[in-house]
């Protein structure tokens, strides 16, 4: 009688997606559990009995064919570049453990599904020499966003509340929670100071040499001015820049091909709940430093700010875990930390003090984070972000007052200083709302063509510039065209400006205008992209003629959408301020010059800062955060309002040409990125649609052999299976916990086994500390050496599985099942029958497939890397 | 075999809670599923086999004693003043259609599983006459914070997703979506535009009656100054304040009670997810804004920014629904958005709409939205949030700066204007910082006790001042009293300043001063507060005397601290700014005196800003969002750090001594107020111990009579009802349901019966929108006629019950089952054992039950009302 009355979900009209069979090629990933037939197949069986699914499972299993190459997509990535056969060591492990022999044999004639990644628990971890041996590859196939990497782990917001972990936790006091709590705030305290002190180093770094260049550059263009013979100057330009970036890049593409870019589009993915390999590590940091500083330097169209955010990131990562495996170096503090759901709460901190120190806007900061990563707000972990992002700010501030001989004076803010804007000039009129959000559109459509050129370029890049030394080139090859480009525009240049008497140019050219004058597109072209953006803002009415600021919008656009993307660490934001401040500041040229009769009102430096809003939510789509961070790198909560409107407007107009630059750059990668929200139309699909099934399970206790055959059998790469009472082949078993693959290699390492437990054998109770111990690189299965006696051994899983998973039942609708995932950060989510027994396992990768296209609900295929 | 294998959690130590036997009066809730014997019985029978709860019920049902009095609470609440016989309508629905007989029968001889307010399935809903009878009651105890009420219902952010939702979303194109996202946007605006109406009406109606009241007595005073007998002006003053309070308390107390204070404690409980009656009423917000005029015009110690948040959410929840039940009118738009969880979305927009009008700081309205309200972060619902309070902020300016005759010049964001901090004279220096964390502990210290003494207030005005007329006397007495301490401290102040040659006071008072020169106390009392605020900040130095500021302090603390909590409309922001700005001017005094050497930068006005700042903070406690709100208000960013430092520093000693003033108000109501997270020592705790067990299920198809007798029955005023295959008495059944009690109440009184369908009699499919129509205020089951043949019907509950509610097994840890509830913002949660059996329900009465007191983890008691 119970059997039959909870099947009334089979009377509801089930609509299975329409697959494009041919390019539809599915491969086991490292968290999906278990094979998975056609999603017609599975709502096929899923209907009837979910019983036989084992039994199924070997007839529904599709012909064994060879797997045509095209149908393997094999992507170079952020974090790899697996074609290239010298470069050890940095390879992303495809196959951790498993010789290469039997990869590709398996590769040439085992079914599809036997390909892919096999089962690294971490990818964070160190590959030992003979596993990181690279193996021929079938050619890559071009990038695409219409595939989900399967190369990526997710990490788990979702505490493993086994015996071990509420034993603790019932053990601790209040007053031991009340450490706790203490303990999280001095780490977010260390987290904004250490990220304030990067941040000013890299400041100081960066002005020194670049005062040095242009110094150089300024005396000897001075000295062939008057002789002739400015291509010497030129060349000095060019080499000098080349040199630089080629030092910033060889850095990057060497030794740390991660931190090439922003590291905003990681560190999104990383709060997102995606384990992007190696992107929160010592190493990584030091390169991205010393990879800014050199491509800021070098004169690149860039900024030092986003690399900020990423760097503190990993100051968070490496502070709040107490250690750094880098270095080998454990101070035996903050152990409790080490799991991913207090390491991410660690990160969001350290990207808001990233955000807080490169622009001065804590509240900014604290948004940023929760418009990026936050699924669940919790109130405590707010203020402790907040706490973070101002001592960053402070720290910064505090210590450039000391470099800057003003101790004491908080007036550095943020590496980016907009200037202060008085009240007085930016006073706006209602009539002028109109105009701003003119310019919003007009930002949108600017930032869409941005992220439209990049996307293309990005994708030519994956293509045919993915050697190291190729990618060296092309760096040291725009940043000379960035010079030539510059000295020919200012070489070209006869807009003379008089010498203010307050001297406010830092170096003023003077070339071919008369003494006392200057040259006024060096202003612009000839400095740090900061100084140029305060410049726009700031300087008075008359400075800059319209054409030189046209020229330079034009000219500058094309640079900095080249140069994003390149394998240098630099960030997108400072280049497309620039951008905007200077269309802006000729927009406001424009009005003013046709409002003749009262001009005061269209100050161009008001303008130059609604365009540099603009330019910037056209490329970034950001609204909220971007907004406070704008406000409060000007000083002025006046402009709040407009900033707001042309902000909005820019990411709407945007948005119905294409995504924001970093969303494409996270497609690009194939990264399941989780949205807010499942597709609009995807009632339709229940957890039965969706799910992987069937499942490999564990019984309670379970004999040794089958869990090390199971780790190591390279078609069940699993990350997390169900525990069941026992595993039956005829019916599926009720679910009584879950156990992770990183759990069982702990248990496998330790010999916990129960016929020792028995026999008191150098029997040390397991404790958390040493799953702790192993976070977050636990070693592969195949480092763990079990005797043919101990394959006998059984172990008891009671202890150390959770044996609460979330669970769903197989007819919640697809968006019940996003929203339970995605509020609750989880990694695995089971799925079980009205009897409680497990049917199928949803993934992070079985949600992020679906999306809405052009055509409706869409599916993504599923990639191996 | 499968049966044993899942119960090793009864290995695992479980420490069920001490509880103090006597006092705990444990009664059946509203939402409580079926009586909860003592949780030692739970934990007993936990145990051993769940199977037999039915069983066991009668068995373990303690002795049928009459309850003593003392042990039932009963109390005077926001929303009723239900022992007021007197007052009919106003009533709490105790009593929900059982004839008052058998209540009182109940009460004097059953057990006290039986008393209890009974099933209202809304407690907005207008309760016919004869229902609302006032029964004697016992006499009530006085309110205590450690009573846990089970009068309010909770908001069920959780879709019930049954088949005709599902069908209904299915049949929804994209196109659909997309036209209701935009929707949502325009219901937004609309929000914002409304909102910011009405702060704007406020303002200007405050301004002129207060002009009028301050002119008249100001002629009255100069009169009486020269020719004597300054005492008339003193009668003039208090009859004219005593006669605007008691116009705005007569209001408040006799038609809405609910519109007391400032209402962001009610706000707060609302989207923290508890329905407060009437709370979001068109009523409300009627009484509300006359209210707050009359109290702000009556010269009492308040503002009038608080109200301006309820007033937002208030118009929040009328706009998105479409229609208003009191002016009964329906607009058919909007109808999609009939539900608590859109609903709930909206009134978070409203009340950042309010802050956004009351202070001009939309992004601090976002904040304040996200900070007291929001579980589960949702960036598309942020940013219609902010858009709500951008066009809030604008409307304001918009109007208001029309109303001033400067069109078009947006320079009013706010009711508050902190007037413009020019950057100039208020940087700060890094030797201030320990003095503004100083005055942040000063802040803290002050904002305690003003906590401390109104705890001490409330609770003696619960006892003692509860009826309306009553109330109204003590409003009129504290309006009186102020005008007497006004107008005494001016009379005997001899603080005389030289008229400005820019006449910048409003309402300069010369009394006994020389010609051209006007006394200083009356700036400070003889003035809206908002003015009086601004002129602290402002003033030049010297301004004031130190003696001044020190008596203004000490009298208007006590002041402010005896009026909030009157039954006025009022709020308790602009009076601790008030009081903050001036003992932190006097503090710059003292300091400037200090180091008179360089009184530069001891500017009296920024530290007066820090500790209105200061004083602030400690008595509301709020951080990210109130630094943000002082920022945007002062319009200048510099203060950023040192505002957020000195909250911060308010807040950490404040919470030392007694929780914020909102805190305390919601205690002291014993709301079931969900914090962020589960207190830290109850991993100690599973769902078997917090559950309510055994719950009345229904069978899929359930026989009509059955339905009525249970809903109808005073003892199981349950609101939601597992559903399972066939309700047996022996074993609890496999879980295929969840349905709520609003869901019957539609089902019966549209007659959805089996056999009426078979028979094909006047049978219209029921739809989504039969749902709608009746929501929020579903009639109450009585009002349902069924007659003796439709007893015998059958009624298919199959296509109206959630088939997927969410569940955990009873073996999960209360911060398991707390996060679950608190991030998906749920109603009720299913607890089953290991084959999937109802065994309890948990609802947020249960785990809002436990917290952290002086002893370890404490239990609340459960109150009747």
């Amino acid at each position: 009688m119970l059997d039959v009355s909870c099947s009334f979900g089979s009377s509801v009209e089930s609509r299975p997606l329409s697959r494009d069979g041919g390019a539809h090629v599915e491969l086991g990933g490292d968290e999906r559990a278990g094979l998975r037939t056609s999603s017609t197949h599975t709502a096929l069986h899923g209907r009837g009995g979910q019983h036989k699914h084992r039994a199924e499972r070997r007839q529904l299993r599709p012909p064994k064919t060879p797997v045509s190459m095209a149908n393997v997509s094999k992507k170079v990535s952020w974090s790899s570049r697996d074609e290239d056969p010298g470069a050890q060591g940095e390879d992303t492990p495809l196959l951790n453990g498993a010789s290469a022999a039997r990869y590709t044999r398996q590769l040439s004639g085992s079914s599809v599904f036997h390909i892919g990644r096999l089962s690294s628990v971490d990818l964070e971890e160190e590959n030992t020499e003979q596993e990181s041996k690279v193996i021929s590859r079938p050619k890559e196939i071009p990038h695409n966003e219409k595939l989900l990497s399967l190369k990526y782990e997710s990490l788990d917001y979702d505490n493993s509340e086994n015996q071990l972990f509420l034993e603790e936790e019932r053990r601790m006091s209040y007053m031991g929670f009340r450490c706790l709590e203490i303990s999280r705030w001095v780490v977010c305290g260390l987290i904004g100071f250490l990220t304030g002190l990067i941040a000013c180093f890299i400041d100081i770094v960066v002005e020194n040499l670049a005062g040095v260049k242009y110094h150089v550059i300024k005396q000897n263009i001075e000295k062939f001015t008057e002789v002739g013979g400015l291509s010497i100057s030129l060349i000095l330009w060019a080499v000098l820049n080349s040199a630089f970036v080629m030092v910033g890049s060889i850095f990057v593409a060497f030794f740390e091909p991660i931190a090439a870019g922003s590291g905003i589009p990681q560190i999104k993915c990383y709060l997102n709940g995606v384990k992007i390999p190696r992107v929160v590590r010592l190493k990584t940091l030091v390169v991205k430093v010393g990879g800014v500083i050199c491509s800021v330097v070098g004169g690149l169209a860039v900024g030092k700010e986003g690399p900020m955010i990423h760097s503190g990131a990993v100051v968070a990562a490496g502070v709040s875990q107490g250690r750094s495996t880098s270095l080998k170096k454990d101070f035996k503090i903050f152990e409790y930390f080490r799991r991913d759901t207090e390491k991410r709460d660690f990160v969001s901190a350290g990207a808001a003090a990233g955000v807080s120190a490169a622009f001065g806007a804590p509240v900014g900061g604290v948004l940023f984070s929760l418009e990026e990563g936050a699924s669940f707000w919790n109130q405590l972990l707010t203020w402790r972000i907040f706490f973070a992002s101002m001592m960053s700010t402070f720290t910064l501030n505090f210590f450039l007052s000391i470099y800057n001989e003003k101790p004491g004076d908080l007036s550095n803010p943020g590496l980016i200083n907009f200037g202060r804007f008085e009240s007085d000039s930016v006073e706006y009129n209602l009539y002028e709302i109109p105009l701003f959000i003119c310019m919003g559109a007009l930002g949108g459509l600017l930032g869409a063509l941005f992220n439209v050129l990049n996307y293309w370029l990005t994708i030519f890049r994956i293509r045919y510039i993915h050697r190291p030394c190729l990618q060296v080139m092309e760096a040291m090859l725009v940043a000379a065209v960035t010079a030539t480009v510059s000295f020919t525009m200012i070489y070209f240049s006869n807009d003379c400006q008089p010498l203010g008497p307050d001297q406010s140019e830092e170096y003023p050219l003077q070339l071919f205008c008369d003494d006392g004058e200057y040259n006024s597109m060096a202003t612009a072209f000839f400095n740090t992209p900061e100084r140029s953006v305060r410049s726009l803002f700031h300087n008075p009415p008359g400075t800059y003629n319209p054409l030189t600021l046209g020229v330079f919008t034009l000219s500058y656009f094309f640079l900095a959408c080249w140069t994003y993307g390149l394998t240098v660490s630099a960030g997108v934001f400072i280049p497309c301020l620039l951008i905007g401040a200077a269309w802006g500041r000729l927009f406001g040229i424009l009005l003013s010059a046709i409002a003749s009769g009262d001009s005061i009102w269209a100050d161009p430096g008001k303008y130059a800062l609604i365009g540099a809003a603009a330019q910037l939510g056209g490329v970034v789509r950001m609204t909220l955060s971007l907004t406070v961070i704008m406000v409060e790198a000007t000083g002025n909560v006046t402009y709040g309002l407009p900033i707001m409107l042309v902000l909005m407007t820019a990411k709407i107009v945007g948005d119905y040409f294409v995504e924001g630059l970093y969303d494409i750059h996270i497609k690009l990668q194939s990264v399941p990125f989780l949205h807010w929200e499942a597709p609009a139309t995807s009632h339709s699909l229940t957890a039965r649609e969706v799910m992987s099934s069937p499942v490999t399970c564990f019984s309670r206790i379970e004999k040794v052999g089958t869990i090390v055959d199971i780790l190591s059998n390279t078609s069940t790469n699993h990350n997390g299976f169900p525990v069941v009472p026992k595993v039956s082949e005829d019916e599926p078993g009720r679910i009584c916990g879950l156990i992770l693959r990183s759990q069982l290699i702990v248990l496998l390492k330790h010999k916990v086994f129960v016929e020792r437990a028995q026999s008191r054998l150098q029997q040390r109770r397991l404790q958390l500390k040493d799953f702790r111990d192993a976070y977050p690189r636990f070693p592969p299965i195949q480092s763990i050496h079990v005797s043919q006696d101990e394959r006998e051994c059984m172990m008891d899983l009671t202890q150390f599985m959770n044996p609460t998973p979330y669970t769903v039942p197989q007819e919640t609708s697809l968006p019940r099942v996003f929203k339970l995932f995605r509020a609750l950060g989880l990694r695995h989510l089971v799925v079980i029958d009205h009897e409680n027994r497990v049917v199928g396992l949803v993934t992070r990768k079985d949600l992020a497939r679906y999306h809405l296209g052009k055509h409706g609900l869409e599916e993504l295929q599923l990639a191996q890397t």
